[in-house]
């Protein structure tokens, strides 16, 4: 079963393609520019195992260190150099690599273990809170690291330490009397442990996996109590000294594990956490013996809830700061000041991931719309075409408060770095192949359709499959299939959002199932040069009524579009006011943005919004008629210009931005 | 200037009206119900000083120990009872008031301090912590329980002691070079001290006042720094440690003190403690010698920013739970579940508080309208027509989490006492009086509609004014001036939901200004029977757009209305899928309760509402044109029935209720 972090390796991307400029741009920008910030901030010398003076710090997020994550932010810059190192070279790149995979094998202690913070600042508190302090987490990435590392380089200098500590943990935790019943607070190991299982099949590392998932929220795991609890009370904690991130006195929920995941019906708490988690529940799905039904049903469940309920219409999750997650169901306000709004870059990349591996349990258009959806909008967002500023955040709707605005930076500094690895392998989730030997056939489904090139082989020879295409901004795709076997049948993805599709030449009879057309093998052997037109104008979307969120958004094709002050300077609320006819005409103008180095497809609409006027309604309240009334009494916009989402804060202005606009009713 | 508080012993309610009622109810049940609960509970014994059992209890809310108010609860029962026994006689009543009395007098320290807590518990923390440990606010109520108890009782029993004791505060707080340049997180003592220099005419009872006002929020009051940041360095304060309510490490403005009055905008944090304090500011400026012009402006400012953007269609004020009060602009969602209601009962006491101090500034309608409204919906919401029964919050729906329900009693029990107060004297909120000598005119300003008698002097003679009227169920209201002089005019509000008003006889000329029509001196002294009558039928109103309630609210008259599910049993997901039509027809409903001794006005609907498919739309966002058709998809609703929303919790059934319905377009 491949996954996309090894699936990349086949697949070229062509020049010219949005995604195939961002995937340059962080290698020729990012990966150099994030190593600086690794060496600048002590982050990339920490495995020396020497002070550094941030370690007295007081935490920004009490009660979690700031430096907590290092270990996490260089195996996650290694594990995407390795990806991109794929394609490219770059002597400076394997030098760091290098020195830093030297200095974890000299930080490994000689059980095994590898952390920079138990190892220098609070030996004596290592495994003791495993709910708040990311351990495993940066285990997790440690082994996602070592295994990139060892695809790209073919030695065992990075995986032969981490098999180790590995080892350790594989003594530490589990259900035996003598081991430890916990699970991390922040899930990553086990999709980690799962990925390492593929490569070693050492059923050791399977059934970790398989123990921190579904030992996950037991309420009587811990000698008859939640782990979670007997751990606090093991530490002595002060129970009115509670994390920043917990809104109550007690928040199992934070960690999506306040029950076991096979009972979870909503979901809740931190968003990357749960995305980490249910990708790993997903794969573990796909790996296990004896089919995981509950587990099945709860992580389908989990994905429906938060899709119908808790997720932007740019594919972001998690309305609310404090917690970095998930709000009630229906609880999507754009913007902090209507309420919130936090959509996190990684919780994104999460989605995504999760999707990978649910199309892999079922091959249905509905989990790769949403990972095309998030890939670009939610995801892209978070970098600017140049690649060295990126969001944490990506709210729908900027505020005096909350500015929309790109920082260089964070201390907690998961996201960039995982922009970094995403784009290093995205190749990976452009197709998936199945095949049979009996009879023999392999099939190629394509999900995502961007200019790349996938080998792969059948019968032992060499074939490929191209796309060439100008998507996201035109829907016609040339494929061109060579292969020495007519074996071969093809899938291809119709989204959601297509009114219509057309192939090019037609084959006979066009059957699409859960959002896939199917191209049988004896039509391609006679065709394997062919076109497919999806057409692409601009639409306009609501969200669900029970949102309250009565407002358009615009897309065209996969691109959610957003209003710029930068583009509508007249603009003074952050565009709150303004409101959308549904009956408005676009016009679209290709842009050539020479300082970003990017293409795109600009919209504007001519008479077709206004502003309220804020002052034309009655406090608390109006009569229904002279609310329609007040409702027109603004000015109208002669010109609206829409930019897409993924290109806010790029381009200059004063912060202002807004995806959704209120639903002008003349 | 005449205060609610005596204004009312001048006002007779006529039995009949739901205003009446209420006052009856208050005395016959929630009087001597109270007193059973201050007796069971070990407030009524407190003041002995003797240590009670739940003094041991870790608080509910930290770091507010539980019993920090019983001062006063005891306080505000005093102050309600010696309101009623203004019209009623009780035996039972009077011992009590004579014992507690007693126990307060001889709870009294040789300095002069009165408190429970600082006294019995904690005596070495007396005035360490004015930011959250309610001295102050104590105290206030002591003072507003004793010019009750001197009013009715005409002797000094309880402002003897109460004296001594604003002696010792008088010493202790000030500007002075040895005071303590503090005030109070709680405000209430503020408003009480004005009150009091009312009667005392003492300028240090104004002072006081005055500064605990204009020194509130004075970045550098305290030598150089915050009065409440020097405090908590004072008392060691752990800053990771911070109370329940902030949510964030410093919450100044939970307390309305993070800048002065008169810098204040924007409404914010406890709403209670904020109408308590605007309350006092707005008197203040009645009251002081010199124009307080910023304060002034800064008060009307954040009345109307109040009303405009954080007020809910029932008068309710608070969406936020965790810290009871204020979120950002507009954001007004229905019930916890869509993202917070909280609406408190005192709140919304506060609100009326502070309504009417304003009108005396400025006679304007849009102050008495919001006072009414409060009145009728969010104040007269919070107690059952039994008289027994409560809520703190008044969320306008449900959910599963936060059903409609009430308690008998709360442990933080600031608001039934409050119910019984404000019925107590709710009848000086009806009329105001204005004397001119030269030359010599009175009018009467008549701002309530409610079957009552006004009786006032005109030359040192006996006159009066009675209402007839069955208002809020019918807007027809005679009136019969009976009157020794022919200089007496007046003023009577029309409401701003009025579309129209008749006076029979009718008068010549009528001007209406800023929402009170004048009937001169010499008309009334010709017709001193006429009749106002105010059309009332059932109207839609909706709140401002930008707070995303595309929500309908029904209201007849003063009343909002609600649907519980008592009356349509149909309902299982609390009304939140329910969509009324704006075209819908009323037919109205006299219902003669017996079970609640009740008389109101029921609203149904044939045919104008249905049900919102929840499934019928896309996830996570539909193309306009389907999402208008899915709109649509739902049940029709036969039958819809509405209840006066101040009914809802009363009447049996499963505790779903809603007031803002979704806006069905068809």
């Amino acid at each position: 079963m491949a996954y996309p972090q090894t699936a990349f390796r086949a697949v070229k991307l062509s020049p010219g393609s949005l995604i195939h400029k961002r995937h340059e741009t962080v290698f020729s920008t990012t990966l150099m520019y994030q190593l600086e910030v690794l060496k600048g901030t002590g982050r990339y010398d920490a495995f020396k195992l020497g002070w550094h003076p941030s370690y007295d710090d007081p935490p920004d997020v009490w009660p979690i260190p700031n430096h907590l994550f290092w270990d996490s932010d260089i195996a996650k810059w290694i594990e995407g150099a390795c990806y991109l190192l794929g394609n490219h070279q770059s002597s400076e790149v394997d030098t760091a690599i290098h020195e830093l995979v030297a200095m974890i094998r000299s930080a490994q202690q000689p059980d095994g273990y590898i952390n920079i913070h138990f190892t220098v600042v609070e030996p004596e508190k290592r495994f003791t809170n495993l709910r708040d302090f990311h351990e495993l987490y940066n285990a997790g990435h440690m082994i996602e690291a070592a295994l990139a590392h060892q695809d790209h380089y073919h030695n065992d200098q990075l995986i032969e330490p981490i098999l180790k500590y590995v080892d350790l943990l594989c003594q530490r935790f589990g259900p035996g009397t003598n081991q430890t019943h916990g699970y991390p607070g922040h899930p990553e190991i086990e999709l980690a442990l799962l990925r390492l299982y593929e490569r070693t099949k050492n059923s050791k590392h399977l059934d970790l996996a398989k123990y921190f998932i579904t030992e996950r929220g037991n309420p009587v795991g811990d000698d008859g109590h939640h782990f979670y609890i007997s751990e606090a009370k093991r530490r002595g904690d002060d129970p009115r000294r509670r994390p920043d991130y917990w809104p109550d006195k007690s928040c199992l929920w934070y960690y999506a594990a306040h029950e076991p995941i096979t009972k979870q019906k909503s979901i809740e708490g931190h968003s990357v956490r749960a995305m980490y988690l249910l990708t790993a529940a997903a794969d573990l799905i796909l790996n296990a013996d004896l089919p995981l039904q509950d587990l099945q049903r709860a992580v389908f469940g989990l994905w429906d809830n938060m899709v119908q309920r808790k997720m932007y219409v740019t594919g972001g999750i998690g309305a609310m700061k404090q917690w970095e997650g998930f709000g009630p169901d229906y609880f999507l306000p754009q913007g902090t000041d209507e309420g919130g709004c936090y959509a996190e870059t990684c919780a994104a990349i999460g989605v995504m991931m999760l999707a990978e591996r649910l199309l892999k349990s079922d091959l249905d258009g509905r989990f790769t719309d949403i990972m095309e959806l998030c890939l670009y909008n939610a995801v892209l967002t978070a970098m600017s075409p140049d690649g060295r500023n990126f969001t944490y955040v990506n709210q729908l709707a900027s505020s005096d408060k909350d500015p929309s605005q790109r920082s260089s930076w964070f201390t907690c500094a998961c996201c960039p770095p995982n922009m970094l690895r995403l784009f290093g392998h995205v190749g990976g989730y452009i197709y998936s192949t199945s095949s049979s030997s009996e009879p023999k056939h392999t099939e190629i489904i394509v999900h995502l359709y961007t200019g790349s090139t996938l080998k792969f082989e059948v019968d032992g020879k060499e074939a490929s499959l191209t796309q060439e295409t100008n998507w996201p901004w035109n829907g016609n795709v040339k494929f061109r299939f060579e292969s020495p076997s007519e074996n071969v049948s093809c899938k291809l993805r119709i989204p959601a959002w297509a009114d219509d599709f057309h192939l090019s030449p037609s084959p006979p009879s066009l059957h699409v199932e859960k959002g896939y057309v199917s191209i049988p093998a004896s039509w391609l052997a006679k065709n394997p040069s062919f076109e497919l037109s999806i057409p692409m104008t601009p639409r306009l979307m609501k969200q669900h009524p029970l949102t309250n969120q009565d407002t358009i958004s615009v897309a065209r094709g996969p691109i959610v579009y957003c209003v710029e002050d930068v583009d509508n300077p007249w603009v003074t609320d952050h565009f709150r006011s303004l409101q959308l006819d549904p009956q408005c005409q676009f016009t679209e103008r290709n842009v050539n943005d020479e300082g970003n180095n990017d293409n795109y497809i600009a919209l504007t609409v001519e008479k077709g919004a206004s502003l309220l006027d804020e002052g034309a309604f009655s406090a608390p309240s109006t009569k229904v008629n002279k609310w329609d009334e007040a409702v027109n009494h603004g000015e109208l916009v002669e010109e609206l210009h829409f930019v897409p989402y993924f290109l806010r804060a790029s381009r200059g202005g004063r912060g202002q931005a807004r995806v959704g606009l209120k639903h002008w009713r003349k």
